[in-house]
């Protein structure tokens, strides 16, 4: 069962296991700081299929495929799979795992995709309601910037707020299993929140409210501070809003700064590599999570870490008609 | 705790009741057969506001405070919301649920969608994550037409096999209570199923192999035969579709003739309102089960109903990249 801690926070009494993880990731993704640890890399921006938004979808087929693998289960072991994108209608991933044949429940939270897919498979281990759930989130850049923005052909100049969308798929099993497996431990979802910012090429400072509210309720409910965790990851606020996070978080009293990372700027280097901000999408926080992050946690390097993945709920039509953009964060606290 | 019934289907111990639920509609479905049924009708088809995308989220907004009156609760009292809708990227549950300040949890399943989060809200209560959830989904012709088919000012033409999405949204309050109320019983999670539909203008063929998959693996997980419920709803099959149905399912030898009724064809007088092979969208089952169908379950002249509300995962880019549909089909188990 799931106990209720404070006013927003579950705990997850049994900690259901992540027994296995799979991220794979493009090719300027394979040229960033972290391009050694994915599991596969597709060099090819179409990965052998005839459209970017197929390409996508076999991002997600792979890294659910090598998650199964490293977890030693078939797709008919999986109860169901959570499973979510940007793209319209979510079509990577209805497309991506319509073969899998496998349960499918679809999630929408943007760029918070991950952390709210690990959080409902997790109840729904935790509920009785699956043995073995599952998790995949993707993005790609090639479909993503036609969608929202520009053709790609056009080759439109990116504000410096600006940030890249990482071409990757992250994965994860997760079950009631007993040895040394990273667990969910405690998660936060986040509620709806809009200051205001309309720049939809500063997305950064659009999601940082949300991921301050998220943390700030996680770490009350929990009565925990920053130091209490190795390490915290957001998914990709980048530089503009890790910034502004840090100067929320100020205002609560709470300073993250020592023990922050954003898988934005952990995938990319930024100046390098041209990615003004950083990188971003739910891929972001996705194959940076499956990889980086739950080796580490696996080889004794990380104990006890938050990954609070933070999404933008716009859409070019909301943009066009001069709204605001609302944005989320959910939180899992992950512990070996 | 929730029990595993066979292969795909889930018992609920504690049996969620919905304390309060509240269905809204437009000018043409006020006009149909249901339309003493619903709470509140719009008239205008901007419902006071300056686009359909935010006339839709007016729905919604309106559907979830019709709901939490009846059941006598406040948006504070709510641990989580599930909601979502056809827009890209959801934005009618995203810009809708902004000011209510609960936890939103977005949740893409096409037209299955209120089916899907009644099961995530109930799940969520069953798992002891929340002490009460809610869940609601909208549509709205126009701003579905512009984006999947064409600008109305085009006035293209309808194909025999068209849906008319349905102007409309339900909500629901889900909670462990006593007291005479609608519950949840089962539910079975549908796979994406897809048999190689490819006309956009014919959904009730591409979805329903997806609802008799889900139909008769919860007949078959619970040994029980469409007689031995009231009545059997599917969400927005049509004429089409609903032929189909009965035909895919003779082959599993079920016949659900006798009690099968389609949200999208009881919310429309088909012929009268010229709306060709019926209601769809995801304001269709919803406005539907939380009006007419909820009430007659109030009222005793139903006590065991099943609710399947069914799902076209493409979207018009992977339509015009000439791919098929991949369907899904979620069913929930009412009784009372």
């Amino acid at each position: 069962m799931i106990k209720k801690i404070g006013e927003y926070t579950m705990q997850f009494e049994s900690t259901p296991s992540i027994t296995g993880y799979g991220a794979v990731a493009g090719k300027k993704e394979s040229e960033g700081p972290l391009g050694s640890c994915f599991d596969k890399i597709f060099y090819d921006a179409h990965a052998g299929q005839d459209s970017w938004e197929k390409a996508e979808s076999t991002l997600q087929k792979e890294a659910l495929s090598i998650a199964l693998g490293k977890a030693n289960r078939k797709p008919e072991d999986i109860s169901y799979i959570f499973a979510g994108d940007l793209l319209n209608q979510c079509i990577s991933s209805s497309y991506g795992l319509r073969d899998f044949n496998i349960p499918y429940l679809g999630q929408y939270g943007a760029c918070s995709t991950m952390a709210q897919s690990l959080i409902m498979a997790a109840v729904m281990v935790e509920s009785g309601g699956a043995q073995c759930s599952a998790c995949v989130t993707s993005s790609h850049f090639c479909s993503a910037e036609r969608q929202y923005r520009f053709p790609l052909e056009y080759g439109g100049q990116r504000t410096p707020t600006a940030q890249w969308t990482v071409t990757g798929a992250g994965s994860c099993i997760i079950e009631n299993a007993k040895g040394n497996y990273p667990k969910v431990a405690y998660a936060t979802v986040g509620k709806i929140v809009d200051m205001g910012v309309k720049d939809a090429n500063n997305m950064g400072a659009a999601m940082a409210p949300a991921a301050a509210q998220t943390i700030s309720n996680f770490l009350s409910d929990t009565n925990t501070s920053p130091s209490d965790y190795d390490m915290i990851f957001t998914g990709d606020l980048g530089k503009v809003g890790s910034d502004l996070l840090y100067q929320l978080l100020d205002e609560k009293k709470y300073n993250i700064r020592d023990n922050h990372r954003d898988c934005g700027l952990l995938i990319f280097d930024c100046e390098k590599q041209d990615v003004h901000a950083g990188g971003s999408g739910c891929g972001c926080a996705a194959s940076v999570f499956c990889s980086a992050i739950l080796n580490k946690m696996k080889n004794g390097e990380l104990k006890n870490i938050l990954l609070i993945a933070t999404g933008a709920l716009m859409s070019p039509t909301s943009t066009q008609q001069g709204e605001s953009i609302p944005s989320v964060a959910h939180l899992v606290n992950i512990v070996i």
